[in-house]
Formats: structure tokens, sequence, C-alpha cells
């Protein structure tokens, strides 16, 4: 019988379900909006439902994964805490829905599950020392070491979006003043971009990235410099961590070439040159299911290495 | 046959050496000069006497380690660029080192020489993952992760001081602008505290260290600055990979526990309370000879895991 591996992405407006195959084939897929308030219970109920959409589909489903926002403890069982879920301390989540499920499941952190999957089937395969970011709402990271998922010592490592490039600059959300997610961040670069333009109608990066595209250079300077700013904190991480490649992915993408072409402009001013010639820096290629695929291979990792 | 490991580092101003058990004991140790016009001819030379000098005392050398400062390719074989040996591109230290000595030859950066040496007999001891930096002319880095040296995809990780704090910032010597280097490298540590103090006498960190000492309490102040500057640097690599320890070395010990407490005030004021809490900030344990100890380590490395 073909393995079939269930990968939930557990998101503050959307949660994305993939069914797939051991080679990353996408059999079906599903979403459905994350309850408002969200509360433990009704996600909980949420995550069951679309596990059972897809058993009732007549799949055989060997393992489920998901993939969470914020601090997961390095065992895989808790939501530490999670910015998006204010409510949520210590949520045993593996276990609650372990207990609504048959298959095993298992549980890691949204950005994690976006790394496995563009190492294993998307940009980053082949690699073995991958700097993986995903910018939206917020901005997440996850490193890839020696080929393996680093995890860190109490399992927060990767949580690029809190590099400071500027320790007199804007307070963060964290309370760390010039984190990148400060300037990068999908509200804040949309705020800056209103700000920087003069023009209120900008609601978010796609607009803004629109404005570039019909020839706009204010626009396309603005994006530009914003690429410029996170190509500072990747040269940070270039020379600390050498890495082969750098996978930008997440609603950023929308911001298009000219935010890629400033990360790299900074990266090729700032950067060590023999380091800067030799990192790839590359668009995510998955796309949004991304890190429902990732969250499929939780499982999937399991049965290769139990 | 006891086995005794010589351990040579390479320093700008010094070439110290070191002989050692295999538990860390130290047997013998010796100092000389650097040759002043730094030509790969006159080093090998005085590394070559040094080596000898051990021999002709009757040891018996199993190995010999080399900490060199710079870039060293990923086989441990040439020394690719070093800033303070300007006329040294792609110099095959090893293989020149080896045939003028019996015993088998290994080369590594200096920094990681420090940070093997920490870890194995210093304050990183029995941690997993550990951050180490040497804060002297220049800033170094080396990072321990799941208990080895990572060393990047092409030998060059660890490069932390230059980890940029203010984009703004003013330039470094590598072109990047911000650099915790440029702040906290002696040269700049000092011209800096005689800015601010407005005495021009100050000639080292060790003066401005002195003032404190005596109740000057804007010398200490600006110690306390200079530290918070680096636990800027450190809340992004706390940040990024979640370390247990950041061990810190060099010459800046000099500038003593204020320098550590702004260090401390930073992270605490800056990263995940969570991170904060756990992570440890400690000054190296082994002093100046920590290099050379872990130049010795090289070779114990490879008796114990040919």
């Amino acid at each position: 019988m073909t393995r079939q591996f269930l990968g939930l992405d557990l998101g503050g407006t959307r949660i994305k379900a993939v069914l797939l195959l051991a080679d990353g084939t996408i059999i079906a897929e599903h979403q459905v909006a994350t309850p408002k308030n969200r509360q433990i219970e009704d996600v909980l109920h949420a995550l069951t439902a679309l596990y059972a959409r897809f058993r009732d589909m007549s799949f055989t489903i060997t393992a489920v994964g998901i993939g969470a926002p914020g601090l997961i403890d390095r065992n895989g069982q808790r939501v530490r805490i999670a910015p998006n879920f204010p409510s949520w301390r210590d949520v045993p989540l593996q276990d609650l829905l372990q207990r609504e499920v048959e298959p095993p499941v298992f549980l890691d952190n949204d950005v994690n599950c976006f790394a496995f999957a563009e190492h294993r089937w998307g940009a980053a395969q082949g690699f073995q020392n991958v700097i993986a970011l995903t910018v939206g709402t917020g901005v997440g990271g996850a490193l890839i070491i020696n080929g393996s998922l680093f995890r860190g010592s109490s399992g927060a490592a990767g949580e690029l979006g809190h590099i400071s490039v500027d320790l007199w600059g804007p307070e963060c959300a964290c309370g760390n003043p010039g984190c990148i997610e400060r300037y990068i961040g999908e509200r804040w670069f949309t705020l800056a971009a209103q700000e920087t333009l003069g023009d209120d109608s900008i609601a978010s990066p796609a607009d803004i990235s629109r404005l570039a595209q019909k020839g706009d250079l204010r626009a396309e300077e603005f994006i530009v410099g914003r690429g410029e700013i996170l190509g500072v904190a990747c040269t940070s991480l270039i020379h600390a961590l050498d890495p082969e490649i750098i996978v930008i992915g997440g609603g950023i993408a929308q911001a298009g070439e000219p935010f890629f072409r400033g990360v790299r402009k900074s990266i090729n001013e700032r950067a060590y040159k023999i380091l800067a010639d030799q990192v790839k820096v590359t668009p995510a290629k998955l796309g949004t299911i991304a890190g429902a695929m990732g969250a499929a291979a939780l499982g999937l990792n399991q049965v290769e290495n139990p």
C-alpha cells in the first residue's frame, strides 16, 4: 500500500492541509479558515475535521504532521508561546490531536516545516547548509546545518526575524530595536511604503509591487531598499554561518524581483567577497503550500528514520 | 609512552607554543616574536625552530597543530587570506610545515583553536551549543554546534566580528558598515574611549579599565556601553542559534566586569526572555594560552577520531 502523509499548516488566518506521497506528489489539498477566536478547543476541532475529511475520502493516512507558529518544545509536543495565538501557553498540541486521530501525530514549528519542504522538494534540494526565511506578517527563519534542521539548545533556533540591523532602530513587537521584522514584515513594509511614497492607498506589498511594475521608479527603489535591509541581516548570517543558499519565501514573494535584487546588492556590497560570490539567494519554490508539505514531511521523516 | 601534543598559535605579534598531554596538562610553553616582515619563509622558519626547540628537549611529539589567523580552507591545508598577513594568499601552510617536521601537522583557524580549547578544558566544557568570541585587535568567532565545530560550507563560518549592529554605522575595515569589530576591536575601543572621555592618554582597553576601577564613572559607563553593543550582536546570535553559552576571550578580558555586565544587560533587555534566561555569558577560562592549547588539540582530535 502506498503511504500517504497528511500535513496541516496552522496559520493565523488559514489552516492548510495537504496529502502527499513520499516523493512529494500532492494527492489532495484543502484549506479552511482558522477559528476567529483562536481558542485551542476550536482550533483542535478544525484540525480534527480536516483529518476526518481526508480519512472519509478513503485515504489511508500513515501519519499526520502539524506545523504551528511560535516556539515548539524540543520534543515536538507543546506550543510554548505563539504570538498569533496569545491565549496559548504550553499547549500540548501533539497530544491533544493524537487523542482525536488514529495515525501518529507529529508537531513542529511552521517555519521549520517550510524549510523541510524546500529542502526536500524545493529550492534548497541537495544543499547541506541552508538559511530559510519566510517573510509574511512576521519574519520567520530556520537553519539547516550539515543536512539537518538545527533546533538549538531549547528548540528556538532560527528566529531570524529578530536579528537587529540597527541598534538605534525602531522597536519591534518583541521589544528589541531594529529587528528585521520591523522593516519587512508585511504591515511595516506597507506602512513604510505609504510614508515614503506619500500614498495612503497602498495596502499591501503586492500594491507596491504593482506600482513598481507600472514603472513607478520610487516604488521600485523602495522595494529594493527593503531588500537591502534584509541583505544586511543576510550578510551577518553569511559571516556567522557560511551557508550555501538562502531561500526566501512567504508573502514577500509578491514584492518580486526588485526585493531579491536589493538583498543581493546588499550582500555583494557588504559580505566578504569569497562568501558573497558563492552563496545563492533564491525565492522559495513551493509557494504557499510549502508549510503544509513540510508538515507532511514530519511523518515521512519519522517513517524513514524511526 | 605518554603522548605529547605541540600547539602553535600564530599571531600578528607573537607565536605561542605549548606542549600538552591528552588531558590538557601543560608540560612546557614558550613564545617568540612573529617575524616583523610577516613573510611566509620567515614565519615558517620561526615555527620550525619552535618545534625543534621542544624536540631537542627530548620530548616525543605525537602531533603538531597550528592555529593561524584568517580563512583556512575546509581541508585544513591552506591559509586562503589573513588580514594580518597581507602577503599571504592561498599559502599551503600545512604542507610547508609538514616538510620540515616529522610528526603529522594539522592546521586550523586560530579562533577555532580557541574554541576547541575552551570547549575541551575551559569555560564551555560539557556544552553542546557554544558561541565563542575573541575580542582583541580584531573580533573573531567560532561556533560549536551539536558538540562539534561548525565550519560552514567553505570553512568560513564563525566570522562573528563582522555581524553588523548598525546598517548606518561606521565602515569596518572589511567594508561592511556597523560591524561589531568596528566598536570593540582594541583600536576602535581605545579611540572611542579617547573621544568619549576627552582623554588622549588612553592607549588601551586596560587603561580605560584602570580608570573605571579608580572610580571614574564615565569610564565605567563607556565600558558597559561597549559591552552593550556586543550584546546587540549576541542577541541576534541567540535568536538565530539558541546557544547554551557564549564564551568571550581575548584582550577585552582586560576591560573586566563592566564589559560583561554590558553584554548581559543588552541581552536581558533585547532577547526573548526564555532565551535570555537560559543562556550563559561568561569570560573564557584558559587565558592567552587557549589558542595554542586548542592548536595542540587539533592533533589530539585526530588521534582520538582518526
